[in-house]
């Protein structure tokens, strides 16, 4: 049995990210940016009003000086003359600001006589005036590869004139549930049978990170059946095969794919719940991960294994969901030999401090328990017990859609 | 002009949910859950082993007793007789454990010789069995209305034996972007024209709140052109206006709508970035909410109105993002008499406190800087100066995929 760390490197070792693809920029938000985006102009891409008022010549304002109006500079309909002495041009926040002029006379501080502007007050040179690419400069480097596009990168790309962007593809991966026992919901359910669980669940997950599930139909505890439902998945970027991946006679996955030219890496991990977690390479090249067949393990390892290799997969520079830190409102046991990571509430102290506490129990079985679960409490393997106050690391599950 | 707190509270009075859709399991990952998912089965749906190993009678076992082994129960192939006096069944993970058997010998604590299974200590009653109903009973509610579906949802309502789910269909929201001077990216741009990055980041800003928007054809600064567009989004959840909201004469989007039975409610908040906020409905009862044109402004807006908006016609018991507290990590002064959403960057200390610090120049005109930004610092109207070390209300924004 390896340690959860060491499964880590070696799972995300041999992973590098996807290609890439050209999507519109309106369908590219929450997607990872492959090709840096430069600016394409200046923004803004002329000195502009960034408030309602008179364009004027600083030197001609003082209070109570008339200014002669020569015209009108609307925003997307910019002033073609110049503004001489005396002069000025009404404007609007967002147009150019004409030739000769070099301040905002703001609407509040002047008094509109005919054709007469009466300024109030004087207007300092550059004054409500945004300089040509305040914002931003032609050819500057505005969003980096790697970043996961939020609804304000969007806004740049879009200012900086690009309509479409170079993203990495969304990772495919394969999902191979197998066993006789399971049923799809709502599908017939045999004598001694459940509903499967994983295999949407963990397809949502998949989604939730960016990545595109593809669900294999289930597959019987057969060889043969696993082994052609496993070549359906050629192409994809890697294999999840769910259940059948433990030490039982009808654990059949590393048989079936043996036959696939699978190259196992490890299959057991010092780590609870989800020991059974398998590694390895099929003939193709293609990675394949062996999740457990049990719900609860199975998401505790999609979200400390899966995750990160999705991260990976997609080209981000972020590995995954990233320990941070919390107070045990009540103590915990002493850990054995392996690594655990218990389901457990968060709250908010008086003084702000991220308080943490454990469901009482445990089992691995119970995947509504795991749901209401807002963190895993990290728990080395060996751990000695620890009293209520005491500073543990955990995950978060309530911010990833999980 | 009325403060942040009444505009929000006005803005999410009128608001009720949409209605309602069905959506296959596989689909409903993030949707907002409108009606309860009930347990259509036990989970476990029987008594279960939870370990490889043989079925026993507890009384049997003793170390050194050797029990005759009488057939096989793997999960989905149930036993179908009857375990007597010193007999036992193979029994793997997941099986229904068969009548007459009351504990599960794990098989790290056997050996076999032949037909006879050698225990190396007792089993006690009821060990490694998972009770029917153990994780959940048939009828329990599982999962409550209004919560927004995590891939764990999906995996307790797939063990619950439901193939559909159904959820608040997605708030259609349409966005009509004025002005003379916009383009969308790639499109020709006039002269003193500027590049529209309001709609396409305030889509995205849609989406990712779970909502449909409907970008609208780019309005010029007409009346009727206005007016038509927005007719053209009848029946949508709320109309989104973006530009013109203001109080230049080339405002136009009051005048326009006034033309549909526009009642206006409020058009300026006591805030900055964002003064020109309108609020208001149309003739036919829709919402309208009108965004000023400056796109830190219109995303700021967004963040403190249309996301609670959207979180209300989604129905989920939420509001939007909810302020938290942080550290500054250098002085910020006073304010005027509207509340300021300073942008800023956030760490942690060393002591695990969260940082803040706010960019030290805050144009409205700056975009890129409003997309680097990790939160907003709310100072509310009147504030007096803070020096580092002060704790500050703040939004984070880098959760949302905003």
């Amino acid at each position: 049995m390896i340690s959860v760390e060491e499964a880590r490197t070696r799972i995300l070792a041999p992973l590098v990210p996807v290609g890439t693809e050209t999507v519109a920029l309106g369908e590219a938000w929450g997607r990872v940016l492959a090709r840096e985006v430069v600016a394409r102009l200046d923004n803004p891409p002329a000195d502009v009003s960034a408030m309602d008022g008179y364009a004027v010549r600083s030197a001609d304002t003082r209070a109570g000086t008339a200014l002669r109006l020569i015209g009108s500079a609307p925003a997307g309909h910019p002033f073609g003359g110049e503004v001489g002495r005396g002069e000025c041009v009404r404007i609007f926040t967002g147009a150019v600001v004409p030739n000769g002029a070099d301040s905002i006379l703001i609407q509040e501080d002047a008094t509109r006589e005919g054709e007469a502007v009466i300024a109030s007050c004087e207007a300092p040179t550059g004054r409500h005036i945004r300089r040509r690419g305040q914002d931003f400069d032609r050819a500057s480097v505005l969003l980096a590869p790697g970043r996961r596009l939020g609804a304000r990168d969007i806004g740049v790309a879009a200012a900086a004139n690009h309509p479409f962007l170079t993203v990495r593809r969304r990772p495919r991966i394969a999902l191979l549930a197998t066993g006789d026992e399971i049923a799809l919901p709502g599908e017939p359910i045999g004598p001694g049978g459940i509903v499967s669980s994983n295999s949407l669940m963990l397809a949502a997950l998949i989604r939730a990170a960016g990545g595109e599930p593809v669900l294999l139909p289930l597959a019987t505890d057969d060889n043969d059946a696993i082994g052609a439902t496993a070549r359906a998945a050629a192409g994809m970027d890697m294999l999840l095969t769910i259940g059948g991946a433990s030490v039982g006679e009808h654990d059949l996955v590393r048989t079936a794919l043996a036959a696939e030219g699978l190259t196992l890496d490890f299959w057991k991990i010092a780590m609870r719940p989800g020991k059974p977690l398998m590694h390895g390479r099929l003939g193709s090249g293609q990675p394949v991960l062996g999740l457990p067949g049990n719900p609860v393990s199975a998401m505790v390892c999609s979200v400390l294994f899966l995750l990160p290799a999705l991260a990976r997969l997609s080209g981000t520079g972020d590995e995954g969901p990233t320990p941070v830190e919390a107070v045990l409102e009540e103590g915990v046991g002493a850990n054995d030999h392996r690594a655990d990571h218990l389901r457990a509430r968060l709250s908010v102290g008086r003084d702000g401090t991220l308080l943490v506490r454990a469901f009482p129990r445990q089992d691995s079985a119970m995947l509504r328990r795991l749901a209401e679960a807002e963190a895993l409490i990290l728990r080395p393997p060996g751990a000695a017990a620890l009293p209520a106050g005491a500073t543990v690391q955990i995950l978060r599950l309530d911010g990833y859609g999980l």
